[in-house]
């Protein structure tokens, strides 16, 4: 019999993006700082939205595009996450499910609409992001497929998941199950903002609630409110078994009991949009440790799938991970299915 | 007071298209022929959209694509199509206003939804469509507005307004109005099947109807069912005062009366998707024609629009045509407004 549990289990808000292009006179002028993600409400979504130039939409959703890029190297990949039964939340559930990804969470038939995230590329391939999170209010525990999680061998969670009040009850109830199943739970930090909001319960995740764990520099100096990234090493070091820490261009820096591994990142031809580059890195990573790949190889996977998803608009990959990997790391990187 | 008539009208099929990279495989699984548009209902577009990998959204429809590029030349540009007002239809409204086109049609409140076209694109940069026609069948002769017809200096129509029947009667309410009001009428002729499924139509309006044709070869040799350019070419001399023949990496062809200018195109470093090279090349033409341009001038601005449409995925622009046109034909090519 096939073995359908997953490598991976994602949980996130499920999302579709409207990429626009912008300058920095726009960020301006809607008050933005460049680089986070800010919630809006209904009616701010619309009044930016009429301000917004002509766009694309995309699926997106933080744990989902980390979840796609597994799938896309070749992983058995889940995912859990609400959208409404509308054309975006359509959208949503043909991308990810035809990127090979499980995904039976029940759409909301009623209330209000799919997930939209702004996300404003400016020249410098920044993006700045305005969330309104629609029906990922709605999901709670109950959408939770604890079957799934018990299975899969690491449940990943995105700090994010801390927005919606609902969907931070369905983020415990995850994690015991997979601790209690003996699996594995990862972590991403999300967003430096999102950590300001959340700090006290992402300590306390990251302090022994956390297998493993994913931030960027400015993610893990924010959760120690530090701004010395040596500092927020120094603390993070034994509170969970992996920390895995990106820095752009400088590559990553993966934390494991007293080792300390730095990875550097590849050259990328030009940097178009770096939304999406934390997703993917865990994206590779997790690939990396579910397929006992050692830990620099794990962050040269996540480096990899980074370096696709900031070549091009658009946080889902367009180019075939797997063939990228064993073309760059060697065909034995990657399982044949 | 400022002068509000706009350069150019469009009316078409309001389409928002689903982009997906597709192989030669998928197309032949899906039984289609590469390079052409297929008509599909909603029961098919729901079968094939299951069978098709992850895409994203963008705005298209022929001649709101041309008419959005008249509109990032500097053109003034208004358009008339029916979306439904739904998310999908949203989205096209948003876009097509963003960009700086008036569009005042009243969208449909029930019946179908917003119309959607699947682009496949294979990796040889050639498009095949599949449209669901959706809301756009909706679209009839009371959704034109005479007012705006009258005073656009051309009245910009595609040929795909045929396979709707209201369209049909739309369309000739508009050639009708803007020539009482001694404007000029253009017509695109869409598609090479579309042109097979309304030969005799395309061929009277041709004959005396119509101002600004604008064909491919392809196009061009089925209206007359021919297989030599040279025998369509020489069909066509006469018919209309000016007919616009583009020839993919050979350039375009303008006749006009007793002159024939033939006008290479410039080589595109890299071509990624063909998906509106010939609505972006009208967008071109027309912004020239409006603007008083010679004709061998109005082909190379068609071109180098085209060349910017076909050097990425989607068929909207995504770098300033007016800012490309005067690196490369002089900044005296686009008008200050």
């Amino acid at each position: 019999m096939a073995d359908n549990s997953a490598h991976v289990a994602g949980i996130g808000n499920a999302i579709v993006d409207v990429l626009v292009h912008a300058d920095d006179l726009l960020l301006h002028k809607l008050g933005l700082t460049k680089g986070v993600m800010t919630l809006i409400d209904a009616a701010q979504a619309e009044a930016i939205y009429a301000q917004l130039p002509p766009g694309i939409e995309c699926s997106g959703g933080s744990a989902a595009n980390t979840i796609v890029g597994v799938a896309a190297l070749g992983g058995r990949a889940a995912y859990m996450g609400k959208v409404k039964d509308d054309q975006l939340g359509q959208v949503f559930r043909h991308d990810i499910r035809n990127a090979g990804v499980t995904f039976d969470t029940k759409p909301a038939t009623d209330g209000t609409s799919t997930a939209r995230c702004f996300v404003l590329v400016t020249p410098d391939a920044q993006r700045t992001m305005l969330t309104y999170l629609g029906s990922c209010v709605e999901f709670g525990p109950a959408d939770v497929d604890a079957a799934v999680v018990a299975k899969a061998a690491v449940t990943y969670l995105e700090g994010y998941l801390y927005d919606p009040p609902l969907a931070k009850e369905a983020f415990l109830l995850a994690a015991a199950t997979a601790h209690d199943a003996g699996k594995q739970v990862s972590l991403s930090l999300s967003d430096p903002f999102c950590v300001d909001r959340h700090r006290a319960a992402f300590l306390d995740l990251v302090s022994g609630h956390v297998d493993i764990l994913f931030a960027n520099e400015a993610e893990l100096c924010s959760l120690y409110r530090t701004e010395s990234f040596d500092d927020a090493i120094r603390q993070v070091r034994g509170h969970c078994r992996i920390a895995a820490v990106t820095r752009g261009e400088l590559g990553s820096v993966v934390i494991a009991d007293e080792d300390i591994h730095v990875i550097g990142a590849d050259a990328v031809e030009a940097v178009i949009d770096t939304t999406g580059a934390g997703d993917l890195y865990a994206a590779g990573f997790l690939y990396g440790l579910t397929h006992d790949r050692d830990l620099p190889t794990c962050a040269m996977l996540g480096g990899l799938a980074a370096g696709e998803i900031i070549s091009h608009f658009g946080a889902r990959p367009e180019r075939p991970l797997k063939d990228l990997a064993r073309a760059k790391l060697g065909s034995h990187i990657i399982e044949t299915v």
